[in-house]
């Protein structure tokens, strides 16, 4: 049993693009849509709405909520929980942040026929299950913060140099997948540090 | 097809409850539990981050987005579709907000096993729709506006003054079905116009 005194793990995240920065940006590409301002360095800033995450020199920056799965089921969480390994392992130098905005038409959907293009058509769970523990994988949630927010997701992926092969074919299978054809703004921004 | 330049439905809205409002509030209840505040009146105010509500007299204020079903599937949206009739008709005097919070543990729980829970043990989509189209309801989410919610859900319910009774049994239902077991604060805040 957890103490009453310690904090729950933080939800909300803040990624700051700008001058300075933990992470180097290597590489702004729009995918899908509107890309991101080019910046120089990017830091991923566990903040609630009373910290101050410091506004000098921003390109930019993204919010987004840790929150429950929406499409996992047992028998996979299951077997996630038993490859996957934590962020922040020394080895992992490099990184991405992928932004993601789906379209009115994904939104619309029923939960599903959304779990139906997420999984049996798309092997989405299938396919990130492949590449652990090798690829860990943080993901936020951007749509209910409010109701301007640019993008829907936030996925961030963390691996070591000789695993970015790997990342390439995760991320391409993806984007061949039926749903990405839900996906109506895409930027991947790559780091190492 | 929308014209551009309509703007899509507000999505998140702010119940401001003080000496004056909208509603006059007749009942604040806690049903599991901290309760809130006494106050007189409430509005309800689609409000964007930028939207100042008015700070003057307020007991209290809770928050909500409007967002993507997470259980409903296609024929159960069709049937609710097809019987539910919007908010703000002239004859619904009567209404219902009812914040709740989910426990850890139903956060903790699968896909598979909150549908289970929700639908095939609790009928809560059956339930809900017994009472269509006498019953309108709009439900907000409040567990990813942020980090700090004091709720997880807040529902609005509108109906004539002849349906109060058919409302009581409404939530009479719910509140004994397994998927009340997950609820760890539950406010009753009764009102009429």
């Amino acid at each position: 049993m957890s103490s009453p005194s310690q904090s729950p793990p933080p939800r909300l995240f803040t990624f700051a693009a700008g001058a300075t920065g933990t992470w180097t940006v290597t590489l702004t590409r729009p995918v899908i849509g509107e890309s991101l301002p080019d910046a120089a360095a990017l830091s991923v800033v566990a903040a609630g709405p009373a910290v101050e995450v410091g506004e000098t020199a921003a390109a930019w920056r993204l919010r987004g909520i840790v929150s429950n799965e929406r499409y996992v089921e047992r028998a996979e969480k299951d077997a996630l929980v038993a490859r996957q390994e934590g962020l922040g392992r020394a080895a992992c130098t490099r990184a991405a942040l992928i932004p993601i905005r789906k379209s009115a038409a994904w939104w619309a959907l029923t939960q599903d026929e959304r779990r139906d293009v997420f999984e049996a058509q798309s092997r989405h769970i299938a396919i990130g299950m492949r590449y652990l523990p090798a690829i860990a994988r943080r993901l936020h949630h951007c749509r209910d913060l409010g109701p301007d927010e640019p993008f829907d997701f936030l996925t961030w992926f963390e691996f070591a140099p000789e695993d970015a092969g790997a990342f390439e074919d995760l991320v391409g299978q993806l984007r061949a997948s039926p749903e990405w054809r839900f996906i109506d703004r895409e930027v991947d921004v790559r780091l190492s540090r």
